[in-house]
């Protein structure tokens, strides 16, 4: 893993913070550039115009060296795109590819602050994600603490939000899990927030944030300290779709930020994926009309996700039936077997089944055969 | 409505019990030659042999008159082709559509032994089919009760088979509705079942058939007297996928004959519907298996079934998101508005949402105008 001169660092600490995301024209005008030169040219006032606009505000507001402090003394680390073999440039390539088709509110993150030690690149190598409602049910908790654990038993990392609920049941059943690779890298979870990754919100999952943190990743595109706003969450939401090989949705209300997440994840071109749930129950609204509508595939348990997310792989096969005693013969052997009583003669089984005689004298020996049925001095009779 | 002649009736009678349904070769044998000339033919030998495989066990054994005259002790009325506007010809035209393009299994009834007085044919007009496991859960219950109480309401005759769980249900339901039409035919619940119209099968449903019949219909193409036999519930559920505009699969196991009805709904073109369930639930394997394959549409509400059964209908609308206060401005404005604090400049208010100060203050009127921002001595200030 390279990192990065520190003259990088300031460069993508300041570029994080002088526009709010998603910022486009900014990120656009960095690749072209590089961070240092940007940068720069941001603080001169020497930019197009759209970048002009994304950076006006607050052009002289902010300090790229002061956040680096800041972040440093608040235990962050900044992660940037310079990070080669750190950064995962292969799950955000799609933010690119979505730019460069036109498509709104999808650039990629500036930078990520971030909280923990692990690789994200090597966390995100085998990941999904996992999102729902806050105001979620005990059963759609339920559903998404399994399906993380057995998603991470797998060695796939879970992606989630951090949110009560949902997000929140996720990650629990993460931790709860040990990868079985041998590679630590794999089976942890990692959270994308909507405030600074130094902020413990919602304050509630302080402990939470610290055990993902410590055992996974803590990441924001936000500058250390940022407080969240409503549309922070939905602009964090494109992170998670774009850091998952493919997004489940465990419950969505009618109206939620899952369905973005969703939306999102499908225009990355990224799989999505929803649970059922009774259709009693308000907080499974959303993944019904999105299976409903064909945006989501219904699963019901990790290995369909596995499946999915990971094509190649070799999913075990859909629990079989249950077999019966008789689902080795016939159903003309079936209906003789049925009808059979003791002492039945061939000719009496043809007219209780409607049979032609013929063939009951002719599954008559196949019943024997497959020992459920026993030809006696007084005619035929079940075994079983 | 035509009622036939009582030769025409003896013939039927005899029919319907000399062959085991389903009965291809026989239906083809009727059609070409009329049920007169076809049980003549059967009763002396005269017959094709496909006819003889069909007929042969039985032939000397029934008696069209004999079981017209039991039929008529037990209350039931015997149901022909003949009965002009009684028979639900439209209904039933996809087993000779389904039989001429060579689907085994799918031969018409050569009559409806009938229990209840009502008109099949208009019974049948609007109908659909909900049908599910017997070892269905609570929930299954519920939704089945619910939903043909709402498809009742809005004027669908339910169909369903009269077993334990899922069916029971939903013929409950139905009898707890009252039709909203003023034609009395409408409204109702017909139950097919797999034993004589006359047995009561299973007995803990005894009083339950008795009132399905007084209100609705109960009908088998078996004569009086028969008993179920395994392989009859699987011969009378394509009568049931015949006889709904559409099927409903409420609970479903791995292994299931709601399956089996679906399966036969979706070759007669019928559109099949699944309701989803708690993955938790063994009741809901069959359904999301069903949804996952495609095979069924997930279903959530009477209104959605009654859209794909009655496509020319107009169902109400989805149930639309809840609107909030600040839906009717844009996204710009939604963020200037939540940054809002009281006296607080548009020059404060672009840095800190990181909007160019020329479009915060573009935006501040329009909150403004929509009530929700205030502008004051000492600057802005939030109004909700």
């Amino acid at each position: 893993m390279t990192t990065p001169d520190e003259e990088v660092l300031v460069a993508r600490a300041y570029l994080s913070a002088v526009a709010e995301p998603p910022a486009p024209a900014v990120c656009g005008f960095v690749s072209a550039h590089g961070p240092v030169e940007a940068a720069a040219r941001v603080v001169a006032g020497d930019v197009p115009r759209d970048v002009e606009d994304e950076v006006q505000a607050r052009r002289g507001e902010v300090s790229g060296s002061a956040l680096l402090e800041s972040a440093r003394r608040a235990g962050l680390r900044l992660l940037t795109p310079e990070h080669a073999g750190d950064w995962p440039t292969e799950r955000f390539g799609c933010f690119e590819e979505a730019t460069a088709i036109g498509l709104a509110g999808v650039a990629p993150p500036l930078a990520l602050w971030t909280r923990g030690s692990r690789s994200l690149a090597r966390a995100l190598d085998r990941s999904c994600a996992i999102v729902g409602a806050r105001a979620a049910s005990g059963y759609g908790e339920h559903v998404s603490a399994e399906w993380a654990h057995g998603l991470v038993s797998a060695g796939v990392t879970v992606v989630s939000g951090a949110a009560y609920g949902i997000d929140g049941a996720a990650h629990r059943g993460a931790l709860a899990a040990r990868g079985s690779g041998t590679d630590e890298a794999h089976g942890v979870t990692v959270a994308f927030v909507a405030s600074g990754a130094d902020v413990d919100y919602p304050a509630g999952h302080a402990r939470l944030l610290a055990t993902v943190a410590e055992r996974g990743l803590v990441l924001s595109e936000y500058p250390p300290a940022t407080m969240p706003r409503k549309h922070r969450f939905l602009v964090r939401n494109r992170l998670i779709a774009g850091a998952g090989a493919g997004t489940v949705v465990v419950e969505a209300g009618a109206r939620s930020g899952a369905g973005n997440t969703a939306s999102t994840a499908e225009s990355l071109g990224r799989p999505v994926m929803a649970a059922p749930g009774p259709v009693t129950s308000a907080s499974s609204v959303g993944c019904h009309a999105m299976i409903r509508s064909g945006k989501a595939v219904l699963v019901t348990r990790p290995d369909d996700v596995l499946e999915l997310i990971n094509p190649m792989g070799s999913a075990p096969p859909e629990q079989g039936s249950p077999k019966r005693v008789t689902d080795e013969v016939g159903s003309y052997a079936r209906r003789v077997h049925e009808a059979l009583w003791d002492g039945a003669s061939a000719e009496q089984l043809a007219v209780s089944t409607g049979l032609p005689p013929g063939k009951v004298r002719a599954v008559l020996p196949e019943l024997e055969f497959a020992g459920l049925a026993r030809r006696g001095d007084e005619g035929w009779s079940r075994v079983s």
